[in-house]
């Protein structure tokens, strides 16, 4: 298949590296081209401008946020503006419902395709190939992009035919992450301060009922205290939650445990937190409650 | 050993069945004395007075509340006054961690041994002696109790040196789930008024990042609304997220997540939840959002 | 002096009748031009369009929200483009801290002056002239607006030389309003359900600690649950709530009342609530207690 | 009237000064009998037990908590052993609802009357004679007990005709403060983050909308950041906000507000402040937004 692909952060890399893998033609647009050096070395093409991104079957785009994604869809010289008639865009990227659904609808009426298929999984799961794909969209389209998830996936989920629906559940999952490292941080600064060792408590909850590598991961990282240097920084921890809010209130739906999460996001970067992983948020219960 | 146990609840009766079959000498006591009938029947002896349960080396209690095990222990003609000087009490009912202290304390004063062993597990697996024993106490009193531990339990988990941790960590492990309850039906709640099936989202979650048992048995109980019969009744529930309430004031640590799920608690008892599974406070959030 | 007046809903007619009786001489737009037609009547001139308001000395906007003031104000044939070099806006509305910034921005950069001063009151204040005026900006605008300030108002607040603090004075004021409409809900709640005559109840707190009107107000529309037809509607607490937030975020400020009373909202509206007046967050503290 | 007072603290002192005042025949005793030595002076007798000042008409106790109020009424030789039948005792303290409502089955039981009144005021109003007396209990048992109301107190409001009820609506109007003090708090971090003046925003608060004058006394304090000496000790604070959550959790009423007030309060002592005064939990807002 004919691919192009925009975006070439962590994970783009892995993505684009496992589209090459599986033998697809691969064209690589990143606004800083070094990014592309060593899968063009291995045979992907260069694209000098979104345009030449934009010219195959498929393109899929991987950035960070809405800004960029509306740049480099709906800007000048963008994807919208360059695809053709009937080609597909998959947006990977983690990016709020409402902008999802103006993409759609964009595509639409210009006659192109248009899926959202964001991902579960860190980097290194980008390099493997073993991401979770979350697609949603029109069933022929998440049909005919089946060989870009299976390259870049261990399995996909759909959630349906309305594009933006795929978004919302990436979010509502991040929100659940969070919600483990807010409990957990609050379960683990209570036995604490109750004499505990955190360390036989947190073998104690993952053998048993919270048997979830994410309990493991996020346990260990609080207990540890090491929030540096950051696997997803915690910047982009509370941008999630505000588009999870954002998602909720044009749903009317009250999300309490969401609004907590994201008032300790909002402590945690006026404290000095920037440059810390999300689950730094963990931490924050013990320092209310003395510890440290 | 010389075993006697009181409390023949759901938990207590496959517990003492799995005494029995690992070849213990078993005295039961109950209240009400036809619960002990069946296991009788198969070599337990029936034991009249609390007193003639505390003749042996051992004596466990299996109770519901805190009332009820100040009543047994701490009453007249109960355990402190009937169990001889070195013989050893575990408690593995789930109770307060100040009453855990003061039974501690009452049983040191007379000369006799105490360990706090709470487990996790429901009935089915009290029944197949699968629990999971979390336990605290003087190291050697651990060890004397180890046949007990290994007949009931699939693996025991070691807190410490002072029983109370034991309680701790149990009430914060429940906490846990009841903050896994509250974040699903919250996520729940979004996804589905934002119109994704709520099946295929669990499905999502549970086969990635949410691979623990509890996030698909609770997620499955939120989406059927299938609150009744109470496998474990809102009113325990509500009894132990007080008691890790009560805990964290003792110790000074706040806990925002305790607190909403204490506040989801009374929302539905006070709207006539008092015969359902305490998952029900699962079902909060959508109803908040109109789903119904 | 010569003042041009934008946006004849209720607060607007008020603003406009006590400027005109002042002895300005005042041109009024409003896009549905009718509403004009009693002040006309009294010697207020029609402005056929926003360039024709915008002649004098002065020119106020009233409107709705962000969205109607970015259409007046930065829209085609709008204020930007058609008050004079050195002529001066001052904008009434409850708008953004954000977009507050962004229009002292753009008039300054058009060579123009520009005030922020959101009012407290409800209509009834407005016809009558007794706002209370909380005005932000450089010192001599301030001065300069005084004959304005003062036909419309009884007493103006100096919030600094950043016209944003008025917006942000005036939103946190709303803020602190909410939350005394939650905090009442949720005392009447209690000593309803404790068999307490809430009428009583009311009396007392009014007449000791808490003698300051929205007290009584509120507590009494809670009391009698008359929450329709709105004096405030609850669509546009939620707007206010949501930019107390947006202002919050940006400058990083847990708030977390402010997030509870956002979702009373979410789940006020979710319920069929759009068309209460916003003291009706106040009777949810009472339904989730069952009490009605 | 012939009328016993026990309890001596700043508050006892005071309405035991105007109780004298008044003409009243007072007797007076205190843990630490040297506290009544100026009140002797001036016509007071000293009981040197408490049967001794439970001779009267009327006994009055105005003590700590809970503790200290069972201590001295169902103690040994205590206000139940000791008080004539038909005789009269006014509880003033802040006590929980449970208390008072066994305190009027003891009493009733020994066929003696008991009234719950506590008071709203700082000691400045108790020396005065301007507390607000809040009163439950028999129609004739208040009107009995007016010439002390009227001694001590400036108002009297009546809860109806359950003691409890008096506790309740104390308990609650505390709650109501401590919720504008949190709410202050919040506003305050916002707009001094925002650059605005905390001493011209509270000006402009408490001239317009918030003119109680709590606002003015707990926003300068929190303003000033002075807590210290305590006039209202945080650990009371504590206190009385476990006992509005108490009350609530017995008549389940879920209250947001008072469970976030709670984990100020534990946040609180738990960072050292002890010491301090209540009103510091307003502080907590400005840290957790590194305003400091």
């Amino acid at each position: 298949m004919k691919i192009g692909l925009i975006g070439l952060g962590r994970m783009g890399v892995g993505m684009a590296a496992n589209l090459l893998a599986a033998g697809h033609e691969l064209s690589l647009y990143n606004r800083t081209p070094g990014k592309a050096d060593a899968l063009v070395a291995r045979g992907a093409s260069l694209a000098p401008t979104i345009a030449d991104a934009c010219t195959g079957d498929v393109v899929v785009t991987m950035l960070a946020d809405d800004r960029a994604v509306e740049a480099v869809v709906q800007g000048a010289g963008g994807v919208l503006e360059s695809l053709a008639a009937g080609a597909l865009h998959i947006s990977s990227s983690t990016i709020s419902v409402a902008l999802s659904s103006r993409l759609a609808a964009d595509h639409q009426a210009a006659g192109q395709r248009y899926l959202s298929a964001p991902v579960f999984g860190r980097p290194d799961a980008a390099a493997a190939g073993k991401l979770f794909v979350v697609a949603a969209g029109p069933a022929r389209d998440i049909e005919a992009a089946a060989p870009v998830f299976e390259a870049v996936g261990q399995r996909t989920f759909n959630m349906g035919e309305d594009p933006a629906a795929a978004n919302l559940a990436k979010l509502s999952g991040n929100f659940l992450i969070m919600s483990v490292i807010e409990s957990l941080g609050e379960a683990l600064a209570l036995v604490d301060k109750g004499g505990i060792d955190r360390g036989q408590y947190l073998e104690m909850l993952t053998s048993t009922l919270f048997s979830a590598p994410i309990y493991k991961t996020y346990g260990s990282l609080i207990i540890e205290g090491k929030f540096q240097p950051p696997g997803f920084a915690a910047l982009l921890g509370k941008k999630d939650i505000g588009l999870v809010l954002e998602a909720a209130e044009a749903l009317q739906v009250p999300l309490p445990v969401a609004s907590l999460v994201r008032d300790r996001f909002l402590a945690l970067l006026a404290q000095g937190g920037e440059g810390l992983d999300w689950s730094a948020i963990g931490g924050l219960a013990a320092r209310d409650a003395g510890n440290d």
